[in-house]
């Protein structure tokens, strides 16, 4: 099946590139590949503007040039900057340009540099645009609306100046436990690799040989397999085989390289022994040779220290790295020595030139070699920027339980917002992002509001994620008692604060004992309830009758047994970014109908991880002697205020011819959706494949197709769903992407209703 | 370094066997390979004697002979085999004569038929010795007692007339929710692989063409990964790599072959899309090809029948499976169809010779075709093998804490002993336990009263393991309110009752929901904590103040965080076998010195699996924000009552050439070991391997020698343990076993208490 994946990247060889490169000297290709500093230590604000530090100098004259600045616009607590130290939205162009106008002055040959800058949801910088955290986006399951979001992210970031997105778009949510599982879209492949297209597509516009106007190239991180870590450990080893690899951890590289991705991180992880940064089987082989990638990969911050112990050498290290296809450091003290690693041959000229290379092209694609410099007069649509954020929140909500309590009705007159998560901005936002000017983001206490009219909203935290003060306990319980209804917002944390102590790559490292987080980088869990006393709280203010409204605010899926037995309304809205609070408010009041589905399973508790509904389907007893085996909200689900009925399943054929197949023939299966309900509404369509009479054992389904509808109440559309050689291909037991024949069922609707059929390749 | 690995199955090709398979028919061949029926249907009890069935007989007509025939002699509620209808050990000899006189009467070419029975701690059959499980005989680090043990199990078992048992030895324990933790030795491959070659040498003796007298070949199950099920879900899929497949669960099969090695059982898992039964690369090229494997595969139980879902047809599975390299079935129906599979083309008759060569070669070295009798007079000595499974109950005891309350007075003259484990017979027996004479098996309580002395000793059940009646609770505070001490027996049970319902392969596969057991095959647990109302009797208990002996007997490492804490003495007794009560009263009246070091870590909770020691050791955070990443007791821990002290490490080389290694020379490390307590005992002096600087990552630490040693109070031994090539060498990223140059730690004694050194490969 390797014929079906076309690179867009056409680029082979630039002569602009090549003639800069039959030029440089080895110091000055060492540069190019090195990314060394952080940022935001480049420059210093003055009392009338921006300086560069003397460390800039001394980075740029290391290689007389740099290839990839990091994190010049950073802004958290790690780094420590701020609005009184950091560099605002509209003074952002001017210092990045400072920056290219000291490399042209300084360097013997002028090359721009590219600036990188992390932007997991929305950009780490001050003022930017802070979206729902990749979790949430997986629960909106709409590619088209991601695209356009990520669109906006780009105009924004591209017009401060930068043209590296360091997005996680790779990263698939096995484990839940893992602090990044905000950063994953899914626990599936193929939602993710839908997502992943829509981020290249977004960032990098049109997959051309130049990346357009307003755009910028994504960086997706990180290859491969990072979201296997045993035991849910942040960076931990996978341990997994290559099929495991090819069929769940790398569909979305695979689709991203076909929609033109220019360029991804390495994961810090190992795959089965061998470090990913040191894995040239994994980005030479299959990534460059068998997917056709002609993009750079990036080294993630500090991975290459790592090899060390592996070489027990910084310049062996460097050689195994390049060797193995990583083009550009980050940080670490290994690509610095590689001027010596190729004079002492423990890697040639020739390898070092293949990374620089690639680097040039990045620099090239960003027309950068035209002209270094960015407007500073050019601003992004800030206004389409927040509606379109707004949607995505919207969208992104997951209603969990609803025994008719949900939408709220206007005649509640005392509404109680309840709860750590119900006004606290950085809760809802995520780990990786930027100081905020805190009336850019809308709580849930703010929505609400905002869009209760002349109802009286009361609001008391109640207790902390983690930590508790009986007193706020009992104003909440108090407040419940004499409110008409209690909106409860609880959940976790990725909020960092300065007293947290920070690794060389801004990971948390160590903790006062007091942080309220409970997720995000290097924050994993091995208990999946809701921490503190939050369980405790929902439970006092619901043994006082007041109708109550469970809200998660949350970076993983928690687990929540029993609030899901005996609350009567959940709304899951992960981290929902700036414009969070409204969203939920919209939802509650019935402006918007959710239609959110959970893009991974909820787990009952740890102790039955893992829970992901593509297990294996046969063989082996599923359930434990003393808990179910199963979720306790299955992938895919998700309520609506309607009702949604599907029916009349049909398709081109139940039968195709495996050459016709190979050929892009392709099933198409269509059924009727209608609204019986009194909600217009989005459903989400979901297409799921049952196949046995593999030569390899199949999953008890795989999602191989979606689509988000529109439907007013009462309407009825015609869905039409397909599949295709590639969705029915799979990594066959001869070690190769094939389709085989036989035949296989499928599920078309959601995992609770659903029409199916069999169908078969002959 | 596969030059290393030397088969002892020197058998190729055997004249006898070759001739014989001359004359055979495709039918006759087909009914050598299958062994399809369940033994204790092929006979009924009659008034005077035993009567073979029709089912039997149709059974020989159906291949004019059989391979193998299954469990004749089994015992349990499963096969509903008891004293009253089944063979006695005095009655077995007689009865297997009958099957092989009927045979040799009944078929065209008169083959004797293989009798297979379960031994997994010693014979699943009526009058056995039932020993320590295996997690049991991991725990008492002694290979050379291990090896007596299996000697004198199958002395008993072939006097009986079987040839063939089936004994777990390959699944190392890697999660320990999974049910059959209990029949895996260790987490650990080295221990495990000792222990295997252990088993390999006691029951078939020395490793020549042909089986001694009163030996028998050891069927090792299972091959491979099955320790390394997802979720610990019993058979559940093992989505590993192939360099975790050859570090972790390869070494004792590996290690098996070098000693001779004549059978072995594939594993229900699939490895990373691949069923073990079907794996030919697993069973054919690494098992045969590269370790040089010359015996007989075996299927499991059913697990043919699964290939159907791959195949979608019996002879097609039975034509995967042959292909593989499986040459013997277990009751499925796949087998019986290889006739037509083979007429229609779906495998060679030739492939179906391969097969039936290695059934012919496993009775040939049983020298079946010699004399298929076995003498009715003949019996084992029942008064070794006491007291050698006595021995091997006591070794296998550790003491996981004591804060001076053991070994216990003589001068508490009032005991309690109470827990659900304190006296029931068959909750330490473990799974594959047969009815047994209750006299036979001595509990905790009887192994106390015995060695009481004059004190007063008194019992109380106080709850089950899973149940709970508040009476029995009120009835042992009270009893252990007036005692001096109170021994409190907890733990687990694998114990079957007639009301749970079976699977085709005998496993659990649903319950009335009163059961008591909560381990064994296919009861997986999510939660490891105690079951029932275990450590809230253990609380009132103590809550009483009278001093408290805790006394795990279990199949898994229970997780123990508030027992750890709070209760002053802690023994894990495993499953002890028959003497397991005399050996527990012995250690814990000080006549034994407890010698047991942990075979397995022991988790804080299943929240924070997997916990094993011999985790990857560089680039990730071990801890989780809210848990201790590591166990709540190590591997390789365990207190004894008396001190030892280790001095004075030395080695015969800090450095070996590369050569000089491969060539057979070896790290010879010594050290003193001085017993400076006042009691005798045994000391396990455990050699670690820390190692950096290979092309693989590595991990924290790799057990890679150990010795049991016996020290005399105040006497001083000095322990030798060597570190050849075959220990040093690697799966490296070249994908092959090799030596690597570099230095490597090592650390010498155990997880608390070491000498270490820095010895190099040059």
């Amino acid at each position: 099946m390797g014929k079906m994946l076309h690179s867009n990247n056409k680029l082979e060889t630039i002569p602009e590139v090549e003639a800069l490169l039959a030029k440089m000297t080895l110091k000055e290709k060492v540069g190019q590949v090195n990314q060394k500093m952080y940022g935001w230590e480049a420059f210093r604000k003055t009392e009338t503007g921006y300086e560069l530090t003397e460390k800039f100098k001394e980075h740029v004259r290391f290689g007389d040039g740099i290839g990839v600045l990091y994190g010049l616009f950073r802004s958290d607590p790690w780094s420590g900057i701020r609005y009184e130290n950091g560099i605002p939205e509209s003074e952002s162009a001017e210092v990045a340009n400072m920056i290219q106008q000291y490399i042209r002055d300084h360097t013997r040959l002028g090359i721009p540099v590219l600036l990188s800058e992390e932007c997991s949801h929305g950009h780490q910088g001050l003022d930017s645009l802070i979206t729902p955290v990749n979790l949430g986006a997986g629960a909106a399951w709409n590619p088209q609306l991601h695209e356009e979001l990520m669109s906006v992210v780009a105009e924004q970031v591209r017009a401060k100046g930068a043209h590296l997105a360091l997005v996680s778009t790779l990263d698939i949510l096995r484990d839940p436990r893992w602090g990044r599982s905000e950063e994953c879209f899914s626990e599936d492949p193929y939602l993710a690799a839908r997502l992943t297209e829509a981020v290249v597509k977004g960032m990098q516009g049109d997959a051309g040989d130049l990346i357009p106007n307003g755009k910028m190239i994504a960086v997706l991180k990180h290859f491969a397999a990072q979201g296997n870590g045993t035991g849910g450990h942040n960076a931990a080893p996978a341990s997994i085989g290559e099929r495991e690899l090819r069929e769940i951890h790398l569909p979305p590289m695979r689709a991203a390289i076909q929609s033109g991705a220019a360029a991804c991180m390495a994961a810090y992880n190992e795959i089965d022994g061998i470090p990913c940064h040191a894995n040239g089987y994994l980005l030479n082989k299959i990534l460059r040779e068998e997917f056709g990638f002609k993009g750079a990969v990036m080294a993630d911050g500090c991975a290459l220290d790592l090899l060390v112990h592996l070489t027990q050498s910084r310049e062996k290290a460097a050689a195994l790295a390049l060797e193995s296809g990583v083009d550009i450091s980050l940080w670490d003290n290994v690509y610095t020595t590689l001027e010596k690693a190729v004079d002492e041959g423990y890697v040639s000229v020739e390898k070092l030139n293949e990374a620089v290379r690639r680097v040039l092209t990045l620099k090239f694609k960003m027309g950068l070699f035209g002209n270094p410099f960015v407007d500073t007069k050019s601003s992004h649509n800030k206004e389409l920027a927040d509606k379109i954020n707004l949607e995505s929140a919207r969208q992104s909500i997951v209603l969990l339980k609803n025994e008719g309590i949900l939408p709220l009705k206007k005649d509640n007159k005392k509404i109680a917002v309840i709860g750590p998560n119900a006004d606290a901005i950085y809760n809802q936002l995520g780990d990786y992002t930027p100081f905020q000017q805190e009336d850019r983001v809308i709580t849930v206490l703010r929505g609400i509001r905002a869009i209760a009219g002349d109802a009286e909203v009361a609001y008391e935290k109640g207790c902390g994620i983690r930590s508790f003060d009986s007193e706020g306990m009992e104003n909440a319980v108090r407040l419940a008692r004499c409110s008409d209804i209690a909106i409860v917002v609880l959940g976790g944390s990725s909020a960092r604060n300065f007293e947290a102590q920070f690794d060389m790559n801004g990971a948390i490292v160590n903790t006062t004992g007091e942080e309220e987080m409970d997720c995000g980088e290097n924050v994993d869990v091995a208990d999946l309830e809701l921490g503190g006393h939050q369980l405790q709280l929902l439970q006092e203010i619901m043994k006082t009758g007041t109708p109550t409204v469970v809200v998660l605010i949350q970076g993983r899926p928690h687990a929540i047994p029993w609030i899901a037995e005996h609350a009567p309304a959940i709304l899951s809205a992960w981290y929902p970014g700036q414009m969070g609070g409204r969203a939920i408010a919209e939802v509650i009041y019935g402006q918007v109908n959710p239609s959110g589905r959970l893009p991974v399973s909820i787990p009952r508790s740890s102790k039955q991880l893992p829970v992901f509904y593509n297990h294996k389907a046969e063989g082996y007893k599923k359930d434990y002697y003393d808990m179910s085996g199963s979720a306790l909200f299955p992938f895919g689900f998700g309520l609506s205020y309607t009702e949604f009925k599907y029916d009349n399943l049909r398709y081109s054929a139940q039968t195709i011819q495996y050459d016709q197949l190979l050929g892009g023939q392709k099933f198409k299966v269509k059924l009727d959706v209608t609204n019986r309900g009194n909600y217009d509404g989005y459903d989400v369509i979901q297409l799921y494949v049952k196949a046995k009479g593999s030569s390899i054992t199949r999953r008890a389904k795989e999602l191989k197709g979606f689509k988000k509808v529109w439907i007013a109440a009462g309407e009825m559309k015609e869905v039409i769903l397909e599949l295709g050689a590639e969705e029915l291909q799979i990594f066959s037991s001869q070690n190769k992407y094939e389709l085989e024949k036989g035949s296989f069922e499928i599920e078309v609707g959601n995992p609770f209703d659903y029409l199916n059929a069999t169908l078969e390749i002959r």
